[in-house]
């Protein structure tokens, strides 16, 4: 199979949409949006970095590549409009497994509505390397990061931590708990967390200008993180808030808030596990009430340092 | 340098673009769009594929990334309205070099006021990868590459071949001239060169669905092309079609509108060089008017099949 038959394949198998007037062929695609603004993100999943294709299947990682990208869609309460897709792949990739890539991807998507509308394939004697970049629709309410404010409850989605033991492959991004949450409660700040809690918040309040009181028992910690624990002998909290890759979201809510949290039918459950201070200091309580230090480690990735290898988030946004 | 140090820099050298009311910092970037229409694109560069570290600058390579999907924004006669970059870094790559090739990406958009809004950095054990998504706003006179009428006039700009012996590191993509185009003449079909004329004609005609009649004499070869030509012996105007990398436009007009052409000034001379036939024969034609076999092996790189490495452009848009 020549490169063109593949696309005139992939061309085939993406369908139409109705706010894509002309989607792959043509030097660019169309997309109409129904405001006069538009979201914008590009992220990228290697092989050996954040797939390992010598246990993961190729659908697998591109419905990752494609769900990572989602969840920022989910980050900033916006409705995916469209995506695109670079692979560079392996010389000598088996043209099935292009194809099964790619319905990784367009299936992630199609989930929320959301079509392939163009990409670049070339090859290299190097690992799968994908890249994804999504357009988001605003509905007007666009939730940012750098809007909490003092007196907030702070909230996180889901459970927390060793999401490597499985979740980093086959969590679902929180588009449609997004539009719940944007639904049902005035939400100020908003994003997700991607590299662990511990690092994320840090990066909310940084940007919100603002600190925290966390009460650690509030954490949700996921039952991975607890067999994590179990296996490596860090705290089950520890995995819960510096664990990388759980696509959970954070946000912050007025304390008044808080009650229509429990009268939500929402996709996902809700813990608040602080507050939001006005001065900057960042305080972590146990159930005693007693300061403990926030945990180091979060995935802030050195890219110019050398890690040991991990097949965990090694990313950052730009 | 801590990867988040790099991004702070970044973030602080990008500045302030009016139609970004909220740039790189959160989870995606808004830029507002004053249709209710965009065009996207997303093209990859890959280290050894589409440069060499170890001939080119970090700066050549982000900067042949973005005029790559720039020229496709001239190819849709768009205007470069915002751009996302991916990076895949090689480990040990170093903060100097990151840098620059972050500048590339942003000077190369910045002569077309386009603003860097997003990204993503990674570190793998592999060569540098890179790829950019574009967004385009329409000003509601797109032109596509399934347009071109029966009788009109086929145009190319510039000279065409020989573009690997520097021409395909620093060409400029044609959005001035794609500009000048719009206002001064009515075009039917448009596309730019990337693969080779041989090859993107025959995009331009099946998408068309028509055929053409191009005379051999009226192509405009580059000199570079003649450089090749002596020292690989096959015939210059063979690489005047079938080279990858031009990044020149192909478009039609009526025939009545090639004589405005004389009366234009623009940025590069076009160079009329056949026919739309309403068949779908492509006749090519020496200067005596016999019938020659039109060139084959431009770029159509067969994604599953192994060639020889070259540095040029190996990718497919899909």
């Amino acid at each position: 199979m020549r490169e063109n038959e593949l696309i005139d394949w992939i061309s085939q198998n993406v369908g139409k949409h109705p706010s894509v007037p002309l989607g792959i062929g043509d030097d660019m695609a169309m997309v109409h949006v129904p405001t006069g603004e538009v979201l914008l993100k590009i992220d990228q999943a290697l092989d050996q970095v954040h797939f390992d294709l010598r246990t993961h299947s190729p659908a697998q990682a591109g419905r990752k590549a494609v769900n990572r990208c989602l969840s920022d869609c989910a980050a900033m309460a916006c409705l995916p409009a469209a995506f695109l897709v670079s692979v560079a792949l392996p010389r000598g990739f088996d043209v099935s497994k292009a194809k099964e890539l790619f319905i990784g991807c367009r299936d992630a998507a199609a989930v929320f509505d959301c079509p392939l509308v163009g990409g670049d394939t070339a090859v290299w004697d190097q690992r799968l390397a994908i890249s994804v970049a999504a357009m988001g629709a605003s509905t007007g309410r666009t939730i940012t990061r750098n809007t909490a404010e003092p007196g907030d409850a702070i909230c996180v989605s889901g459970q927390l931590g060793g999401s490597i033991l499985s979740r980093h492959m086959n969590f679902v991004p929180r588009v449609k708990l997004s539009r719940e949450l944007i639904h049902g409660l005035r939400l100020h700040a908003l994003m997700d967390i991607s590299d662990g809690l511990a690092m994320d918040l840090q990066r909310l309040l940084s940007a919100s200008k603002c600190g925290a009181t966390i009460y650690a028992d509030k954490i949700p910690i996921h039952p991975d993180a607890i067999k994590l624990a179990e296996t490596d002998g860090k705290p089950a909290i520890w995995h819960a808030m510096c664990d990388g890759e759980d696509y959970e979201l954070l946000f912050t809510i007025s304390i008044s808030e808080t009650e229509k949290l429990k009268t939500l039918s929402l996709e996902a459950p809700i813990s608040v596990i602080g507050t939001i201070n006005k001065t900057s200091d960042l305080v972590f309580l146990d159930k005693t009430g007693a300061k403990i230090p926030w945990p180091e480690g979060g995935w802030e990735h050195g890219a110019m340092e050398n890690r040991e290898p991990q097949t965990v988030d090694k990313t950052q946004a730009i």
